[in-house]
């Protein structure tokens, strides 16, 4: 029975939006955290500054130290929920691609996980990202190959002609199958 | 030469999405309001008080008098901003059907005014609502139909299989063919 | 009998939270417009581009020439809001000093205005400026004391001890005198 | 050397204030969370549902089982990304009194903790919810009193009549004494 869901996709590619609809779709209760989650914990300083995380003006996204080592905590105590039994679906950008995975996964061994890709055309995430009105212009198109290469999933979805709700339902069909 | 863009549809139809990326689109500058702006100028006791704006739990919205004289004023003085010579878009939900429309018109008379019906399809609609998280639930069902009956538009748009960027291009392209 | 309240502080004053206890000290209700109402309606390349409102490191504000047509035409829509009967509130940061005040003086002409001053400390304002954590740091104390230059008014209130309740009592206090 | 600090104090005490304000005058980067780092996690069904947590029209909060649950996982990953090494923040509202504590305790056992008390006059408190208007009225008088009875502290501080970052102020000085 899985206990984590990652949801791995680029800005605006609609992964909170996902996490949300799987709320709604599964009849147990799941905690549902973001990079936000944890970026809106951290001090502003780390938030805008050099040791923190960066938005340049082309969207690409910059992270130092202290945050790396603050996230690694983060990554560790959301493990530790899923292993005090809470159902957990985390919403990440694995900017730095395997290896972000891997800390993931460090992190959650032992654990039932299921990855989830979730893709968007790079042309409509951009739209979507003008549309949301609150992101840096750029992000979308910067992160929406780059996240997914070299990665494997147990279940993709791709909201580029898919609702979110539709992907949600998939991906609790996949849970679904694969407790059957 | 159009100084009034009134987009019409229901909630989680994908109206402030459409008005960020009209404000994108075009090479002019257009101002922006939404029904939550004025909302948002409300005294905290008309936004949920029997006086104001009440939310159903089954999505329904009444609209109390002192909130009507309040958005009486509102829409005059969006008109007055028009006259004044800026470009604005309004983002409406004709709750009351062709009177809410009326006295829209009555307050733009005189003003090239494009009206634009934004359509989505309820039950995609009702998903959207979901996978924002942020409304009640319900108001995207109730309000779907309901709010174009009646109604005829310069434009419609319909976002159950058209991004929002694209709708907004299909907009611009009429008011240039018709400055044409 | 007063129709427009015009409130004029720095950053993190405290002019947002006086508003709303105004809001819900008078028994009729009163429309609160901010800075921030006319900034979300902005274009979002105006919001931090060349041309719209610009935030600088060190909390300095500077604004372009397409801002301020717009900006003229929301004053304008404002005090039409007030003629056609509606009660505001304006929530304002007078930058450009006794110059910024006589747009609106211009605009609000033959309305029964109060001009409120409020102040507050620049070292206090900082520290909400921090303690509020999403404003850029700096804007506090650039702002406390240059808003006020030249400026007479009505009432003044001071945030740096009293309370935004008792700052909007007082304010409420000087109407209903005024009209008694 | 301190490794959690845990505000407890009623809404609108103004315990998120002081967390940024900590954040701000700590040379170390400190993660916080809050009640609503929570709230927000959940699903939107247990945020206002009968299962979840409620807020009544007089503002008093009731919480249900399965939220209880998921709060249980949550106080133990938070434990365990102090366990990691990340310096922790948490800003409470201990409804259940020393019960709710224990729960904390029990989860902290072991790392070294600085328990804090925001204190905040009722009458003041309820004027700060009026003036943030995010909030429903009545929370601030129905906890302001009861988050703190039969509860002991490391530090107390006042936000009656003292600033968040003075309270910040007087909590690192209480942490750096300690340690020295």
């Amino acid at each position: 029975m899985a206990q984590v869901i990652v949801l791995n996709g680029g800005s605006s590619a609609g992964k909170s939006g996902i996490a949300r609809c799987l709320q709604a779709v599964f009849p147990e209760p799941w905690l549902a955290f973001g990079v936000d989650t944890l970026i809106d914990a951290m001090p502003a300083r780390l938030r805008l500054g050099e040791e923190g995380i960066g938005f340049a003006d082309d969207g690409e996204v910059t992270v130092g130290g202290e945050f790396r080592e603050l996230e690694d905590a983060w990554i560790g105590g959301v493990a530790a929920m899923a292993r005090a039994g809470a159902r957990v679906i985390v919403d990440e950008v694995f900017l730095g691609g395997t290896e972000s995975r891997a800390r993931w996964e460090k992190a959650l061994h032992g654990l039932d996980v299921v990855w989830v890709g979730v893709r968007c055309d790079a042309t409509v995430a951009t739209g979507r990202e003008l549309a949301r009105g609150d992101r840096v212009t750029g992000m979308a198109e910067a992160q929406a190959d780059l996240v997914h290469r070299d990665m494997t999933y147990d279940v993709e979805v791709d909201t580029t002609h898919t609702e979110s709700l539709d992907c949600a339902k998939a991906i609790a069909g996949f849970l679904s199958s694969k407790n059957g």
